[in-house]
């Protein structure tokens, strides 16, 4: 038995080698999908400083929804793109923003971002009127790996903040 | 060696049977917790009907934030709970919301909801004033598997919407 006792308890050593890299939990990648988060809003903001509306909505997944107080949710990327569009023909319109805290979930699927805007754009008394905001964006991680946006939520700072 | 091979093969079969159950990923606990939420925004709105300051505030995680556009933000329970019941000593103040959709990350450990609002207070004119919104709202799971609400984010609607 010997031999026997040997062969069995290397054979069991192998198949719980063998499944002990699957028996832990997912790998843990909310380090690099911060990461990856943290790039996406710095290319997203340069699209707006490039007035690139097309590349402002690509950020967004196809059904993006962009929510701002008083008026109608702008829902999907087209219509993101649309609304972006105009607003870029304002020869006064400059917008960046960048994040504070990016939390990612556990599995790496969804992420929420709080960060700050500035906006300016043309007032009513025809002058440049700049804005400072914050915001609450919810990423999520996309079929091919990307990280897109399912919510993105602009909350103007009080005036003189 | 028909012995040997015999039970090697037991052996392995019992190894790799033993880690099966580890080897597959963490149980899904999404729908469990979708209706978590949704029953904790019913006991949420109704302690907003109840003008029940606490029971409000105890939705909300130690540090969450209530995100209000043209306000500071609001951070943590304490503070939440001062805030509202200020609010709720307006004679006519009347809130109540409900969930649209509920999105829970893999690992049950994030999640998002949308839904709308409807706040009564006393407007300037000094009648009764109904405003009709919606909101993003991000909860986390705490250690001790409760949901609660990490960021608040109302959004008022069009007025005549």
């Amino acid at each position: 038995m010997k031999t026997l006792s040997r062969h069995v308890v290397l054979v069991t050593a192998l198949a719980v080698t063998a499944c002990a890299p699957q028996s832990a939990e997912q790998p843990d990648t909310r380090a690099e999908d911060e990461v990856a988060i943290r790039d996406a809003v710095e290319q997203w903001s340069a699209s707006a400083q490039a007035k690139d509306a097309d590349a402002f909505a690509s950020f967004y997944a196809d059904e993006g929804r962009l929510m701002v107080e008083d008026a109608l949710d702008t829902q999907g990327r087209d219509a993101i793109r649309e609304g972006m569009a105009g607003m870029m023909q304002d020869p006064n319109f400059d917008l960046s923003f960048g994040p504070d805290e990016v939390v990612v979930a556990r599995a790496g699927d969804i992420a929420y971002e709080t960060g700050t805007y500035t906006l300016t754009l043309t007032g009513e008394d025809g002058e440049a009127a700049t804005e400072e905001g914050h915001y609450l964006v919810v990423w999520e991680k996309q079929a091919d790996g990307q990280w897109k946006v399912a919510v993105d939520v602009p909350v103007s700072d009080p005036p003189g903040e």
